[in-house]
């Protein structure tokens, strides 16, 4: 077992990632941005996720071996639901493999559609020298080849210098229509960006090639924020006590998203002054809190935030370490919780294009939902808790090395899916809902939620999982899933509270939102579910547990991802979907969950879990 | 005799001066930027300089009881031409006592035609709060309001507190479509801004109200760079040899500027975070060592500026310590050394529409020439030397406290004017070109400007003025005008060829405009003397020495008075007025004298001074 990261870089599109030693290529993939289609359900059965691996060793699995021809597997072509990374790999995903909403969110399906029109644009020109018979300034030299710009004084300062230098030869760099450098000779080639998805608890970035569009390095950690709580209302409350905390706040953020740049830099050996723009998609708190704005308003009806067009800044400012000119998009909010990263998910799902009505859910720390139909747009934000993302379940964690992230359950007993396949030391959010969904199949949880004492468990249940079910230490309920090194790894009645709370909330805001648009459940054409959690629920067991609705045929739900960061990501390659971020963030409508008088109706019923399905 | 500085405040147009006890109305009025005509030559003979003082005393002089009636008298009337400031005074100023070509410089004629529109904005809104049914965010909620903006961090970090600290209720402060602050209450009536001319030898301010467009105070003071050299040139050489030394040229011009501020608003009990706006207009190198660009690339061929259109800048970047998020325009260029201050000037003067062949002369330690015909507008500029500002010449002076300001030959003998009624010091440039033409009329100095000896002097001349010629003590012939306590007050042989220097290049200046423009001097429709030193030279005296052409009908010579403090004051009443000063820069010819073949023989030849005129 090494612990190494290895690379895996996935064509046409140009982007890689690290991950461990045996991750199966579909969550290589998904962590790539990429989303495979596994209509069954990532059983190896349907075929429809065939990828074929370019370079490096990925031996076919029994179920591989009956699924592909002889001729396939030589050729290389393998299933990304089976595949498991063994070493460094170059993998190519053909179009068909990939869902369809899908295709709106690549970078390179961008360029092909002629959006390729970042913000930042080189211009490598070659200007004639001054003479007593061409004696225009500086700028306007410059401006004869590039077009008008604005300057900066301090590069006013500095370009007679500039030009002079590099013999009149030189790039100029400029964003929208500001001159923001002119570099000696022809750097046109080297022009980067950074799209950043802020969520409560996780961070993920990604560099861009602004020039062809694609993706060179990807990286994620955890919100360094998290130390003063683990949700938006503790950190509001944290920073609304003093101006320090507010910068405190706004400092361990800055500092993330700096070290983000510089590990993204290293992992592609791209100059950091060579990355002009980022592009920052977070919830309204994070974002309020990366500009170190007030907070305080945000912690109290009406929920008012400060902005809610997108923001264009120095990123400086920001205290990210780009060019020192560079500037910062920080996304536009749709109002009161419902912040930049829904906005930025709505532009990578294409919802103001969608046909049919469509709801999309990002799962994170919040639960953000949004409805389109009929050309409305509805997006509301429920308090869900990070319980998906592994806090305050009393063994959660997040999807890591050592997380047990599937939970099947078999004839008699469980198995489960450990990542790094090494000794399970927690459980992530997909296994947290596979086991809740087996439970309440299994009769071990009734649908109140109650983790049944082993007199009351079903009579025909097996002896394996009957004596799973125990009192724990401090004398509540608990389904044991492993004898650990450290102890018992245990799931406890406390922790299935937990999560009705969350799916609950979520469930109720979709009830809410669907009423409002004089929907049901069944209407619905597309449920989109994005969220790097989300990547990696199963969808049956989702709806077994009521955090989707049961009525859609499964079929109809896809899987788009870290919408947000891709929403980011293409607000960095295009100045139109920039445009139409800020035309979605105007016209959503906003929907306050707290407000409606029978959100709390729905809320409790939403807590109960569904009724065991007719088999 | 009181050192004490008076003021007198000009109506309706609401300026005001401070002055020294004994000045004249018509010089308070021209260094309030207010050209009073004088057909008669300041005589008291012609009675078109009429003012009515309203209050303060005015004793009437035995030409006034001669030119007015008892009962104008009575009323106040008096000729600026004669009456001099002993108090406090209030001054009516009516519209038929100022040149024609004055009307379009004043400020409340600009109001009057519409053009009060400056780029500040003051709006008092009361918003409502926020509420559950209105939850808009903070800058949408004012946006509502005030109409789209933009701003930056800092105030968007900000403006939640000062809207609620505000209740709503205050008063939106708007550079254009930025938003710069939000003051609690009704502040729009407290909205200024400050013009200046920066100039080579002689710094001028002006704090402008800018609501109504009146000029609440006027200031001025020695450049302080003067200490690093007299003229431009040496000033480029001392920056250009090190990074520090152009840093210590901007901060001695930045220390100024705030001076200037500081001084302005106390006279006007103006608070300085109330002035949101400087307009600045200054020769090229002024400007750019104002702004701390480098000047190494002015000081060779082709004298290459940086920038040419006007630039819009954060005032604290030029540390003027106005409103922290103030302004500072700084004006468009023509190119060489044709900069903001004759663009200004001609702003001022309307030269973009002028009607006939009209010559603008700005005679400061440059001289900028420029010629307006059939819609062609050519510029150039002369280094004429800080001479009409008193440098370089052996006992000359700025015109100040003591100076000589002005030479009288009557039959006999000379008379001197000095300001403030003292023992003369020295000699001011209106003074010197009075000496020159009256020695050249008496025939002491011949047409190539030598001084004759005692020995050759004109067979008729007094003896009194006979006596004033001798061998001064370095051995070189000097005209002796006074005997003071500090020594003999002298014009020397070497004033008299500095003398020549400047007004050669002036006038060989004006001959090659006027060649490419296919025009003589003679087709001039109107010659406008602008420049603090050009209003106060006699013009038939300037004739005289060659300085302006003599076959001008002297009536079509007017003086616009500090013309480039005029342009800037416009640019910041008017955003119409700084587009046109964009468009004037943008479409006028520069006219490289230094490379026009012919100009050093023009040259040559206007260092002649021109034959004794026949009477």
């Amino acid at each position: 077992m090494s612990t190494q990261q290895l690379r895996v870089t996935f064509q046409p599109s140009g982007r890689s990632v690290f991950v461990l030693y045996g991750t199966k290529m579909l969550e290589a993939a998904g962590r790539a941005g990429l989303t495979i289609q596994t209509p069954c359900g990532g059983g190896g059965t349907c075929g429809k996720c065939r990828v074929r691996v370019v370079s490096g060793a990925c031996d076919a699995t029994p179920t591989e071996q009956q699924g592909l021809s002889a001729d396939e597997l030589a050729a290389g072509w393998r299933l990304a639901c089976q595949t498991r990374v063994c070493s460094q790999t170059v993998v190519d995903v053909p179009d068909s493999s990939l869902f369809a909403s899908q295709q709106r969110i690549l970078t390179d399906s961008a360029a092909a559609r002629g959006e390729l029109r970042p913000a930042v644009r080189k211009r490598y020109v070659e200007l004639s020298e001054p003479s007593l018979a061409d004696c225009d300034s500086d700028l306007e030299r410059l401006q004869g080849a590039v077009g008008p710009f604005k300057a900066d004084l301090s590069l006013i300062r500095r370009v007679g210098r500039l030009l002079r230098r590099s013999g009149f030869k030189g790039t100029a760099v400029l964003t929208d229509n500001t001159l923001i450098d002119f570099e000696p000779g022809d750097t046109t080639g080297a022009c980067y960006g950074v799209a950043f998805d802020i969520g409560t608890t996780t961070l993920a970035a990604t560099l861009l090639d602004l020039c062809g569009g694609s993706e060179l390095a990807v990286a994620s950690r955890m919100n360094p924020q998290v130390s003063f709580g683990d949700d938006v209302l503790s950190r509001i409350q944290h920073a609304s006590n003093s101006p320090e905390n507010l910068e405190q706040l706004r400092e361990c953020i800055a500092n993330a998203i700096d070290g983000l740049i510089e590990e993204l830099c290293l992992q592609a050996s791209v100059p950091r002054q060579s990355v002009y723009e980022i592009a920052l998609a977070g919830n309204t708190t994070m974002q309020h809190l990366l500009c170190g704005l007030d907070v305080a308003q945000l912690g109290a009806v009406p929920f008012v935030p400060v902005h809610q067009r997108g923001l264009l800044l120095p990123a400086a400012e920001l205290a990210a370490a780009i060019h020192h000119s560079g500037r910062a998009y920080v996304f536009p909010l749709i109002g009161g919780f419902v912040g930049g990263d829904t906005v930025a998910g709505m532009l990578a799902a294409g919802l103001g294009e969608a046909d049919g009505p469509t709801l999309m859910i990002d799962i994170g720390t919040n639960g953000e939902i949004v409805l389109a139909h009929e050309g409305t747009i509805r997006a509301a934000s429920t308090a869900a808790g990070p319980a998906f993302e592994g806090a305050r379940i009393s063994r959660g964690m997040r999807a890591t090395r050592g997380a047990v992230e599937k939970v099947v359950f078999n004839e008699t007993d469980i198995e489960l899916g450990v990542i790094g396949n090494v000794e399970p030391i927690g459980i992530c959010g997909s296994a947290l809902v596979d086991l809740a969904a087996g439970l309440l199949e299994t009769g071990i949880v009734s649908t109140s939620g109650r983790l049944l004492p082993p007199d009351e468990l079903p009579a025909g249940l097996g002896e394996s999982l009957r004596s799973r079910v125990r009192a724990g230490d401090s004398g509540q309920g608990e389904f044991v899933l492993a004898e650990t090194g450290g102890g018992p790894l245990a799931l406890t009645q406390r922790d299935i509270r937990e999560l009705q709370l969350a799916s609950g909330a979520i469930r109720a805001g979709i009830s809410i939102l669907l009423r409002e648009a004089g929907l049901s459940a069944g209407d619905l054409q597309h449920v989109l579910i994005a969220g790097g959690f989300g990547s990696f629920i199963r969808r049956d067991h989702a709806q077994r547990i009521g955090l989707l609705p049961g009525e859609v045929d499964h079929r109809r739900i896809s899987y788009i991802g870290n919408a947000s960061l891709a929403g980011a990501r293409w607000a960095l390659l295009s100045t139109d979907a920039r445009k139409r971020a800020e035309q979605l963030a105007r016209t959503a409508k906003h929907v306050q969950l707290s407000e409606d008088p029978e959100f709390q109706m729905e809320f409790a019923e939403a807590m109960i879990f569904p009724e065991r399905r007719r088999q």
